[in-house]
């Protein structure tokens, strides 16, 4: 069946009266909603300034719920798309074919941290920090931590494979997921993997549904392996006073055989604009600083740590720039941590903006940045650059400014084609953390020839015949 | 379609001279042999005793053969069977159904070390120590160390997603492999994904080939990601009076806060049957000991690296345990993991047998190992257990002995079965490095529903369609 045949077949009922009757019967809810308070709540995340109307939000409590919910709505051809905490970046909880909003808030219990095998089981609708600090108390220690760690769920990390600072020492989510529950489309109930930490039985199963970004099946439960706990960091902020070289001292950090904990990289603009928004103090930003890099080494011996951000310092030292920031204190960490943190926030309140997430190999980042910068000359867009420069991934937030709707609407798409096609060119991808949900998926030609579409479209009606998960997203179509 | 269904399809042409005579006339083929060496050369691996006889076996040398070769065979219906070194334990690039093998030996050139981004592009057809080595001068590290390094190839690794004793701290294959070159059953070439550290674009193809064991297409480049090469190791030898008790003593050094790069359990047979094997000297082996546990930590300050084997030698002293010996030079160092590498040839020397793959939470050792010999009592079996017991992975190897043929053939297959119920009983699963290839697919439906067999084998008709890709592996049926 060819891409096309199959977007014919999305020819989704409108939910009934009589459906939701049967929600509102089934044991293991506790809401079937409606009110335009409810639609709105869900009708958006943190993706631009996108709203797409369910008919129906329904928070299952229970497996046996949410595989009753699927089997009724694989049947009556109702659209279903996952919720995690809406802190989405690329609209993948966003339901574009109206039907039902699975809301996951309610599977929110950690349901075991098994302190002897390192390993927690938990429900999806647990807050990333929240999971991070339960097991912190118990010894011990889950690494991703992206930006909205504090109100993302875990669910949501799974589906879109999430990242964050720490991947750069630690890796992404899919690095930690052993094992999932999942209720597929047809409300059978399945296990993805098994609960151990090497697994040569079958196809991997787990690999495959962490980032499909809820168009394979619904997370029910999730295992993931942990760490001991690090009982120390360190933390530093230098200045450059050229952007290009805060890229190329990347590189020759890792080149030098350090591994940091974090290696951030912020635009002058980034920084400047988290300082007012999270109106921090104490932070000197001369006229001559074009960017800067947050870097963080992280262990068990202290002692081992100084000489490391000492060899750190004296690397960065070779380049052009002003003085480094050592945070001596928790709360001087704090606050650096949640200026990087909020960078995404602080620039998206400045100005409309559209948000891309391009990933290279680590060593591409100067050139990388080089194009950025050249393509928005060219189109006429200013952007504002920041990310996990450690990783090769870079935030792009592009801000519309004085930038005309035209423009905006019509040329800029022109612009990202052009900016996703030189970014695969040199051996990069269109999204490194954030998925490519509904902003990204007409950029995925760019990425995947034809053959390897068909390979995933077909994957996809393997775990969902009648395209009734979480339709409209990752494969170009209609929305 | 169901999976009768689909076996039906397997109606297989033979070989005729039309065919050869269009394979001796593609370019880029090394080779096309059907003499009884070479025939009898691609029957066997390292698994057991087993020998199936291809018809033909063809040695490409480039993409655009392979390609070719699937295509052709896809439309006449020959199976193909991919092949690597050999080293299988699972059986898995034995032609069980006769037709090609597809011999991946002429594809073994290292084709570029990306020092600046610490990766590898590789060839499937490089002995994987050979690979190490390479990198290893330029100042990088491949981990994975299956015990056949010395002979394996990486394609044969990413197949079985292979792991080694460096596992338990540095992961397996699967946490290095970065984007495939494959050719499908048809003969398209896909890239799996990008050479990038994060992706999150589309389903992740790449995860999903790693593993699959020549069922899904046949790989012809390898993009690995590397780690800054470690200075130092250190490494010890531990006699247990209980093996038991060495299964405990894993745990405890997990749980005390260390992270050894290798963490070996051999039960005495197995170390007993190496020695001689070997012809080792200089270890003393006295009567009360059971078990051993071989230790490495590994790192780049040998400061830290004494304190961290003094603290975890402390934590063994506590349990009832013989003198240690700690290796000195890299000559006792090379002895000691020469006897753990050679174990498995040294116990398959001794007697016919099979090798169980079983992994388990890494905490239930002690009781797995309590299972294992109880089930052989019960069934009349002996084995000699040894392996990755930081992975909670432990290879069981049954020695046939006095076993008649009778019980060899009919009982042990119930005993087999009884202990893969425990094993998954206990969180884990039936192969944690071997694979399931022809020995265990059997077994499956002990580790998996029918409906995750059904998605596995509906996955595998999305890239073969006509099932010539290795059939007769993974899942049950005729062979």
């Amino acid at each position: 069946m060819k891409l096309l045949d199959y977007l014919c077949i999305m020819q989704f009922q409108s939910i009934t009266e009589k459906d939701i009757i049967f929600f509102r019967d089934l044991p293991g809810i506790k809401a079937v909603l409606n009110d335009e308070e409810s639609i709105l709540a869900c009708a958006s995340d943190q993706t631009e300034d996108l709203c797409y109307r369910a008919q129906l939000v329904i928070q299952p409590e229970t497996v046996e719920a949410v595989s009753a919910i699927m089997k009724y709505c694989n049947e009556a051809g109702i659209p279903v798309t996952p919720r995690g905490a809406g802190t989405g970046l690329s609209g993948g909880a966003l339901p574009v074919y109206g039907g039902i909003v699975l809301d996951m808030k309610r599977f929110n219990r950690i349901l075991n941290v098994d302190t002897r095998n390192f390993q927690v089981t938990t429900e999806p609708g647990v807050i990333t920090q929240e999971l991070q600090e339960h097991v912190k108390e118990k010894g011990l220690f889950y690494p991703p931590d992206p930006a909205s760690k504090g109100s993302c769920f875990i669910g949501g990390n799974v589906s879109e494979n999430s990242g964050g600072p720490r991947a750069v020492k630690y890796g992404v989510v899919k690095d930690y997921v052993l094992n999932l529950e999942m209720v597929l489309a047809n409300g059978e109930v399945i296990w993805t993997g098994a609960n151990v930490l090497k697994n040569a039985t079958g196809y991997n199963l787990t690999q495959l549904v962490v980032g499909s970004e809820g168009t394979l099946g619904v997370i029910t439960k999730i295992v993931l392996r942990l760490l001991p706990a690090v009982k120390h960091d360190l933390l530093m902020l230098v200045p450059f006073r050229s952007a290009t070289e805060a890229c190329a001292a990347v590189n020759a950090i890792f080149l030098a055989g350090h591994t940091p904990s974090a290696l951030e990289f912020m635009e002058r603009d980034a920084l400047e604009w988290s300082m007012k928004y999270t109106q921090a103090t104490g932070i000197s930003l001369p006229a001559d600083i074009q960017a800067h890099l947050l870097v963080e080494v992280d262990g068990n011996n202290q002692e081992l740590l100084y000489k490391d951000m000492e060899e750190i310092a004296a690397i960065v030292q070779q380049y052009d720039i002003d003085e480094i920031l050592f945070a001596d204190t928790h709360e001087q960490k704090q606050m650096l941590w949640a200026l990087r943190r909020k960078v995404g926030e602080a620039v998206k309140s400045n100005s409309v903006y559209k948000e891309e997430d391009t990933v290279v190999p680590r060593a591409e980042l100067p050139e990388l940045l080089r194009i950025i910068k050249k393509i928005g000359k060219e189109y006429g867009f200013q952007s504002v650059c920041y990310g996990h420069a450690g990783d090769g991934n870079l935030h792009v937030n592009i801000v519309k400014a004085g930038m005309s709707d035209a423009d905006w609407n019509n040329k800029l798409p022109e612009g990202i084609r052009k900016l996703f096609k030189e970014v695969v060119r040199m051996g990069g991808t269109i999204s490194g953390e954030h998925g490519i949900g509904l902003v990204q998926k007409n950029y995925m030609d760019i990425a995947f020839s034809k053959v390897q579409l068909q390979l995933m479209q077909d994957i996809k009606k393997v775990f969902d015949p009648n395209g009734i998960l979480n339709p409209g997203k990752i494969f170009a179509g209609e929305f």
